[in-house]
């Protein structure tokens, strides 16, 4: 098929790149026409991955922008922090369009991401250009453009939870905390003794307490949601599973409502977003109900005892909290329907 | 699209009832028009299964063959054993097409089965009738029969792991012994303190040790192709995981062959099979590297200190154990391609 | 040793009986003397739990109090609740000491306790009469007494976490929230589709949210250590892993405090008692560090931008949180000291 | 207690290490007096083990064995193959006793040795002095001796299954095949990507097939026993899971024998040896019924249709895999109880 978009994707041997293959395989209007790695190339991705055998047979590229290029229309960069903020540049100047996967696009002051992320930020006009593409909240700025700087994984399942609430100031701002937790293979393929199977298996466990990356990512967008400063509270912790995401955010209420306002609140809020389904009263997710899928499900329950709400919401970290969001924005960028290519239900059990 | 074919799923809250469901979205010519469940018929297939919510938005039909016959043309019986042989008659009666995921139909002797399962056998007309659907092996034979009985999810993993060999007569018959091990899910949503968390988790334990009512199966396809009865070995397994299985199956070769001879055999025999792959010299598959798809990967050691082949092969075992075995058979049933709707890559990590 | 105390375990084919099991046959000064089951009298416990063969020889007795007291001194009562309240006031009668792992006893208000447990209170003067276990606080309590309520599990974590600093008045009660995590064991042994393998593993999820019965049990003790009413909001998670509870606090400063401070004022509240472990300065504590074992460990983050404290605190829901605090208590109720029979580090890895 | 016999533990931050901690900690004869790392000297072992925090407060020494001579009676070398060759000639000059838990010693033939684990042997002379420490079929030979060299885990495990069998002469050992299965700890804390969380989590697999540096060891062992060579298939496989192996054996019946005949056979060659427990007819054992003990338990299942015995014995790895057995051996070595220190109940569930 001629008209196919041609799609690169840099870093195809983390696991944020093989799941980026994984659902553009099934895309129609896609092609996968170079699956690029800094290390290995020459070699048959199957070699580092024998689940993609006689599926992608195609050898690693090495990075190269003209190389690139003369491939793709647009490149996914799944690189590290650090790494796209070098990359990227180039790729735009070689005339690509690029989804960037890292956080080096994410934070709009450059001193901010310094104090974060301990490297030096991307170049001002590129931050200033990218468009963070949290797509059910600002899908509507995504078409046409050149370079997506897609969410991070907590930082899409904590907003998307939050967002609807605070947009119709339902509640507080200041009493916002969001206690995260997620599966392992967030933390990439690299090895450390904090992934050490022996290690983590059976272990639960907080990380980078009111240090993580992902807070200055959560306070920017609800600083602008809010249109004020908000500052919030925000910890990791590790659960001893491969995949998924849950968020469990407090905020107190500014006036009284109910569970069933709270639904009818965000169902009006995602509306013709198929992404996100709301759980009916007295429900809430379980991060198995979107393993291996692009949806995001949310859940409430207030406390008329506290005046707190409690919202829950999950992810897949790989799919909606990476690859499948960023095909998301790709679909959105392109004008083609959202869902193109990312319609397979959750895997059960 | 007019021309899909619709299909109903009996059992469609069982494991293997979600995963039809999962895969038969995915297929470009199947409808499925009516999930059905003894239990529940009704409520949303999402109160069983929210990861379902707004996916599939039916409600569960009742077991009602005329029913059955006005929405469908083709049923899948996803139902246990000692159900299906009750319910498969009434379906072929009504004229639907059926392709059964139990152990009903597999066994050509009703006293073996009446042995094994301690359950009166189906009619004797209908076990005759039916096709054994093991696709790359006997996949010839399906092409526009009415009723196919799946095969087990050891005896697939198993008997594709052999067969080749076998059939060469490179490998001893009266030498050959199974060592398998599933996951949990093989167990069904059905509850005991065998499949209780706490119990099951961090632990690995053999059961129904010379036993287990697939053994039968196992010996009556080896036998088939040995043109001799095959008396075999073989022990089931738990492993502290939802899906997949690996049988590590050992037999004395009858001369001295290489791995690269035995390579070479399994990569001819399986010629123009998609969904079986076999590993390079030195490697063996692992579980994981088919997860979620419909892929039976093998792998070999041969040693010429013992004279015997090692044999690693894996399924996961609700796909090419079960439903996406099913759906392979109804392509070949319908004499469509057989990878139709199950191209999926597997889901990694 | 005829000088031995000797023990009755009631319940003793659950969880919690069988930690009882395993921590009193290391008990010097205890003698089990008695294992009761309301349901397998007459059987060895072995066919139970095979990993007591040999070791656990008795029969399980029946629930027989005149029995029981011609056999033992002090029983301990690992029963559902509803169940222990029933029983209980037949062993005190017998004149026989009585440790309650239930939460019958634990609520002071029956009201409160009927709202939560959805059950008729115990008799009113034996809630009265009463001591709650939480070793390390009300320790100086427990000589001598005979009914000694043993504190839930998320309570013990959570309070252990917060007491020293709402003691002090350098929290806010107001702003309290626990946002706690457990695996399945504290669930029991008892059959349901949420503890099914399948359903749980690869699974995170939260579960009864602002519904736990463990609520009032905090707020019942947060009010007595703070002299005026607390009400807080507590959230239940399930982690797929057999043992251990992680709780994650959060409370606002009353006025700014470093971690270094809190450390100490920690570390001078719990001296001499050795079961609670700080972490020092930059590090919080994981759940297998204290697996298997009667350890508390409690690490700090203070965070200036939000004026937020966070606590972590975890325990083994089966050690500490259950039948190694009964254990304790007992020691305590004795005399004795109170790390007897409890000295076994964590098992690691 | 000035009369303890004093040990020193080299490799004390290995998951060997760690656990001969655990247990020595509990051993009324012996202390402590020396952990011994490589890389860490100087820094309290809580730095790399949280667990053993106020538990363990010592510094780690160097590997000096003039220093651990003066401060220890016996050392455990818990040290990788090829460290330990090299490390227990200077603990033997010094006069001190060694408990080696490496496959350094183990083998009595250095070029298969050298053929099978890629170093060049142990000095001979030590080879042959170095007593293996079978305990419950060589327990005799241990009393008094200076080097003992632990058994490997796997070896541990199958042997125990197969050799009163094999001593009888009811099983042919030309048939011989084990088929084995691990829990991940086995592979120690050293970093690889085979160990790495998300790749092992819900994963099954085999591993150096037919390459098993423990296979020489058991083909020894069994060579011994049987009074003639014996060559036999052994496979390594990983389990999803910490602790515990399971070994399913497999082997041709020399003549017709029951279940029942093979329980008495093994109960009476293991009588008076604590450590194993032999299943009731019709049960096999699995391995979290023997978790944190030094228990091996074994049961049987003899099929008439094809002649074969299948064992399935199960051991933890960490504790009668390799620490529990080394103070097993010390205890004989000694002239104690060879329960001493290690009578707690396997933690369950």
């Amino acid at each position: 098929m001629g008209t196919k978009i041609r799609a690169a994707i840099v870093g195809s041997t983390g696991y944020g790149g093989v799941e980026l293959i994984r659902f553009l395989l099934q895309h129609p209007l896609v092609e996968i026409t170079s699956v690029i790695s800094s290390s290995n190339a020459g070699a048959p991705i199957a070699d580092a991955y024998p689940h993609l055998a006689e599926i992608v047979t195609d050898r690693l590229d090495a990075i190269d922008p003209a190389l690139i290029k003369s491939k793709a229309d647009v490149v996914f960069t799944a690189t590290p922090h650090g790494v796209s903020s070098a990359l990227v540049p180039q790729f735009l100047e070689a005339g690509l369009k690029v989804i960037d996967l890292s956080g080096d696009f994410r934070l709009k002051s450059g001193e901010v991401y310094e104090q974060w992320y301990k490297h030096k930020p991307a170049p001002e006009e590129l931050i200033a250009k990218a468009v963070y593409g949290l797509a059910e909240v600002f899908g509507d700025e995504i078409l046409g453009v050149d370079l997506i700087s897609n969410p991070g994984c907590y930082p899409t399942a904590t907003l998307l939870g939050l967002i609807p609430a605070l947009a119709a100031g339902w509640i507080d701002p200041k009493t916002i905390i969001t206690d995260a937790k997620t599966g392992v293979s967030g933390g990439g393929r690299g090895l450390s003794l904090g992934f050490h199977y022996s290690e983590i298996n059976e272990n639960f466990l907080a990380y980078k307490v009111n240090k993580h990356q992902h807070l200055p990512e959560i306070e920017q967008v609800l600083s602008r949601i809010a249109g004020k400063e908000v500052v919030t509270t925000f910890t990791a912790h590790l659960v001893p599973m491969t995949r998924g995401i849950l968020c469990t955010s407090y905020a107190s209420l500014t006036e009284p409502h109910t569970d069933a306002e709270f639904i009818e609140l965000y169902r009006t809020y995602y509306e013709g977003r198929p992404f996100v389904r709301i759980r009916p009263e007295g429900k809430v997710p379980a991060t198995k109900e979107v393993w291996g899928s692009n949806y995001c499900d949310i859940g409430f329950s207030t406390d008329p005892r506290t005046g707190r709400l409690t919202i829950i919401s999950v992810i897949d970290n790989l799919v909606k909290g990476a690859a499948g969001q960023a095909i998301q924005n790709l679909n959105l960028m392109m004008g083609w329907d959202e869902t193109t290519g990312l319609t397979m239900a959750p895997v059960y059990p």
